[in-house]
């Protein structure tokens, strides 16, 4: 019998990446393409069925074994409809009925949900978190997403904007976010800040990179850069730990695979914080799966609808 | 056909309440009775059993009626298992099996759960969040406890500690705390320390009810002596209402039925820190069974168990 393979589509503001992979989540092939034009969505459909296509020739595999489609989106997805929420990377996506819309063009069932929420998914299934049925995912980049597994399912919250980590407030005062909110986590630890800050205190343009290369070596300054930052998300962190403890926390993103430092400091600061009864329950790891996951937890979705 | 009935009993340091109601969770009839001599877990069934037959004799009502004992407790509690994982109030309760305990006792099923998630339970079905599938419900008292409801039902977590937003930290440096953490919540707005902070902007030993009346009167000081415990409180509420997006927050306990000043700090701050999609759909309520709740979730945790 030929085997059951499932396509996970990674929509981003940039890139879109696709993924091949079969029943148990194994990568069979993937591909990323510009996301430029996507506000048309007669294009995005064509594009995808081309990309489509020509993964399936290359690995003389047949279109009747795709057995699911999962699309991960930048912004909140009404999972169960099928409705794209909003998206502000992506024009003219708001409101729109995604699922029925691909339904239309592919045999396979097609699937839609947010791309953090399908991270934390692959983490928990097959990456840093694989094995628990409780676990919190944190990307830090631009924006600083999170998504939450509760006893193995993704929470999702009444309106699907659950796991929004970036968004809880670090103080009374501080920065307005674009999310409406005030002194959000993002705005301290979001790649913006970060550079921001590592600017001023090497009072020249730096790459986080390059201050992540600066901290291995030894720098005392790029090390305390580190630390600090880790210390602003370890506490939020362990927050999330005492009410909710999870059994892994995974952070991922740019940043998180910078160096040690980050993730030692986190780890110290939840240590400090989290209630005694958990704080060396919770493992706080890397994520392991990169840029990959989440095209891989987009393509795991088929197995997250039939507990609908 | 005679009704069905349900027993709660709320365990408390100092008093034990017992709660006779319908299968509509509509109080019939109420006790109290000292919680001194619990130690001995004997005496503890003994003094159980006489209020039960008590209540009944004085109702005319029948013990063959009793369709379940629900028993609300000061600590974690595998709910799963029936086991009492510690209790700080009570000594020798600690990893003691007293669901199986009780049950050789009675002859109707016994419960048993933490008592801020029987809390958290009444105010979700009969209560301030009733026709809300998620909820979060903060007791102010001594300690400040939580209790979370998701998709309908108690989030307990893996290790039966969920829900304790009291030891959400809020700060990388304060005292540190008895859970084994540092700076929670708690260290700021449970009673001691409330009392402590009235004490020094008073200059003379106040009691919080008196802060309550003056703020009630305009009193300048008191009045911002509540908003800022409300500020403390509406930050770290904000941060959960960003993650998992509650319809409801219910604010109870002792402290919380003083006035209107806490309660619309609390708003004032959520309003200012929780996302745009999110800050006009949460409600933030008084709790409306006042001290009743945790006797009346306790009684109805025989439906929960239905649904393990």
């Amino acid at each position: 019998m030929p085997q059951k393979l499932y396509f996970g589509v990674d929509v981003g503001g940039t890139f879109t990446k696709l993924a091949l992979v079969n029943a148990k989540g194994r990568l069979i092939a993937k591909s990323k393409v510009s996301s430029a034009g996507f506000s048309d969505k007669g294009f995005f459909v064509k594009t995808l069925r081309a990309v489509i296509y020509s993964i399936l020739r290359d690995c003389k595999l047949s279109y009747r074994q795709v057995n699911g489609i999962g699309v991960g989106l930048p912004g909140p997805v009404d999972f169960k409809s099928g409705v794209v929420l909003s998206l502000t990377n992506i024009k003219g996506w708001d409101r729109f009925p995604l699922r029925a819309y691909l339904g239309r063009y592919f045999d396979a069932p097609v699937y839609i949900e947010n791309d953090a929420n399908c991270m934390a998914l692959a983490e928990a299934r097959m990456g840093a978190a694989a094995g628990s049925r409780y676990s919190l995912c944190v990307t830090l980049g631009t924006g600083v997403g999170g998504g939450v597994i509760l006893d193995g399912k993704i929470y999702r919250g009444p309106y699907f904007l659950g796991g929004e980590i970036g968004h809880v407030p670090i103080s009374a005062d501080g920065p307005v976010c674009q999310c409406g909110g005030r002194a959000c986590l993002e705005k301290y630890v979001g790649n913006r800040y970060l550079l921001e800050r590592a600017k001023r205190i090497f009072r020249k343009n730096v790459s986080l990179e390059e201050v992540s290369d600066m901290a291995d070596s030894g720098n005392r300054k790029a090390v305390e850069f580190w630390e600090e930052t880790g210390a602003t998300l370890g506490l939020v962190i362990a927050g999330f730990v005492n009410i909710f403890n999870p059994e892994v926390v995974v952070v991922g993103g740019g940043v998180a695979q910078a160096g040690k430092v980050l993730i030692d400091s986190i780890k110290k600061t939840v240590e400090r914080h989290a209630m005694k009864q958990l704080k060396h329950k919770v493992k706080i790891r890397k994520a392991a799966l990169g840029n990959d996951a989440g095209v891989l937890g987009a393509a795991l979705l088929a197995e997250e609808y039939k507990s609908l």
